[in-house]
């Protein structure tokens, strides 16, 4: 018999341990507020752990992590040394995929133009760009990239991708770091990005990065959508750009600070689309089916899956 | 040897003739500022024909359309009972595809809801539903509703689809006539108008239509989405609907009237997203390859593809 330790903010926690224990007969599911014995607990799912969440947890087997991202949790000061499983999940990922169709289908379509024009009651036939003629350049070619990519391929986009060390995907553009990061952008339109946030990848949408996208094909200029991390994005310089004309337009999900400050001159910006870090959530439902599943099998001998590595940092 | 008449308004009728001439040696193409013998044309390709369009064409074999809908032309005053071959053209049918999909994924993602926290500072996390809790009902089962569908599907939508006469398309719950209008309707959330316009279909967006979807998956109501004809809509009843909440939002690449008038309250409403009717366009290249084709095969003994059914009216 296992026991599995809750550590959960800003979600319905009591929710989740009545999930896990139906999902988990003869297995033991604990709140932190309950008395347990520290000792005892094999696995721990957390979400914005406190600095003494892992305290006293002697005989972890694993920490298994709420978010699909683990750039916060690494930066945990008392984080112990055992593995991390990361949240990989075909509803997350979906969802990843529709944000991002969505933004790209839109700024394809020339919404900027349109709504300009809607409001100046301009009738002016722009036809939008074949597909093919437009360049999507994706960074990070994990499961999200690889699934947008999927997605964007029935459009025809010419697809172009960018990740840390070189990888071959059907149909893309491959380009692998900082040697070709520039290349990369001089053929993109519409930039996307869903790498991992690390030390290498901070700050990576900044202005300098923007001055190199391609510029003649979408009307008025290229365009950055970043549902990763608020880490990647430098605010103030795509404020610039999107003030200077270096950006035609950007859609955010996500913040250097979030929630993003009532004062940030993003939300003023009629070319920035912001939403409230929404594009992807993990589910209670298919949260609680992945790590039951992930217990289960690991109880039965079977190795962890999608374990993080510590030193690349995702 | 055939002779093939160009008759085209809104479009440079030159530049078609010189690539018509260069992809079908050893036939003749003419334009309607030349001298040519009236009952040596064997085909003639038109766009807004004027009402002596036709005259003296007495041995025609068809009727080659440059639009994919032909409703105007079958008004046409002395329309010569010749059979009429409409334009299907990949190019075409994927560009209507690129604007269905951004603006179902758009509304899908609930862009209106953002776009009002953004104006006020807002940020609420609300999520947007799964894909696989919203109906996108498609109105017109044709080449173009069927590539809808196709694209739909890869997203996970339901799947709703309504027709003149019953039809199976794998995957969508099909409904046919009057007869079962209302059924569709009620568990729709987006409508998407991709019917031929014919007396049947004329004013059928209008606000009873509207009043039957389903109100209460998408955040602040259902969503109707017209890129077919301007026909098919009463835009005073989209401008009560978008107003009193009946309709969360509408996105209209078509109107009663081109260009849309500048004192159309259309123009001003937050929740209409216009554009000037350049959804999907016939292009010069496709229409070229595609009209050629047609034309040598016919004179090598083959069917004409694509004949419009005068009665049906599509």
């Amino acid at each position: 018999m296992a026991t599995l330790l809750l550590h959960l903010a800003d979600v319905d926690e009591a929710s989740w341990a009545r999930s896990f224990t139906a999902a988990l007969p003869g297995h033991r599911v604990v709140l932190r507020s309950e008395a347990f014995d520290a000792a005892a607990i094999d696995y721990v799912f957390v979400w914005k752990p406190t600095p003494e969440a892992f305290d006293g947890l002697t005989n972890l087997k694993a920490i298994l992590s709420y978010g699909a991202g683990v750039d916060a949790l690494l930066q945990h000061p008392r984080l112990p040394a055992r593995p991390i499983v990361r949240f990989v999940d075909a509803d997350l990922t979906q969802r990843m995929s529709d944000y991002v169709l969505a933004h790209v289908l839109m700024h394809h379509r020339l919404f900027m133009r349109f709504k300009e024009d809607q409001a100046a009651r301009r009738w002016v036939q722009l036809y939008p760009p074949a597909a093919w003629d437009i360049a999507v350049g994706i960074m990070g070619l994990g499961v999200l990239g690889q699934d947008a990519i999927r997605h964007l391929r029935a459009f025809g986009f010419q697809l172009r991708g960018w990740s840390r060390t070189p990888k071959a995907v059907d149909g893309v553009e491959t380009f692998a770091g900082d040697a070709q990061f520039d290349a990369f952008l001089a053929g993109t339109d519409i930039l996307v990005n869903l790498l991992p946030l690390t030390p290498e990848t901070t700050g990576i949408l900044n202005y300098d990065t923007f001055s190199k996208l391609r510029r003649d094909r979408l009307d008025g200029g290229p365009v950055v959508i970043n549902p990763a991390r608020g880490g990647h994005q430098k605010e103030a310089d795509i404020v610039r750009a999107l003030t200077d004309g270096t950006l035609r337009a950007a859609s955010l999900d996500v913040f250097e600070k979030e929630p993003l400050p009532e004062d940030s001159p993003l939300w003023a910006l009629p070319n920035c689309f912001i939403t409230p870090h929404i594009a992807a959530a993990s589910s209670e439902k298919t949260g609680v089916a992945y790590f039951a599943r992930v217990i289960l099998d690991h109880e039965a001998g079977k190795p962890l899956p999608n374990v993080v590595d510590v030193n690349r940092g995702y």
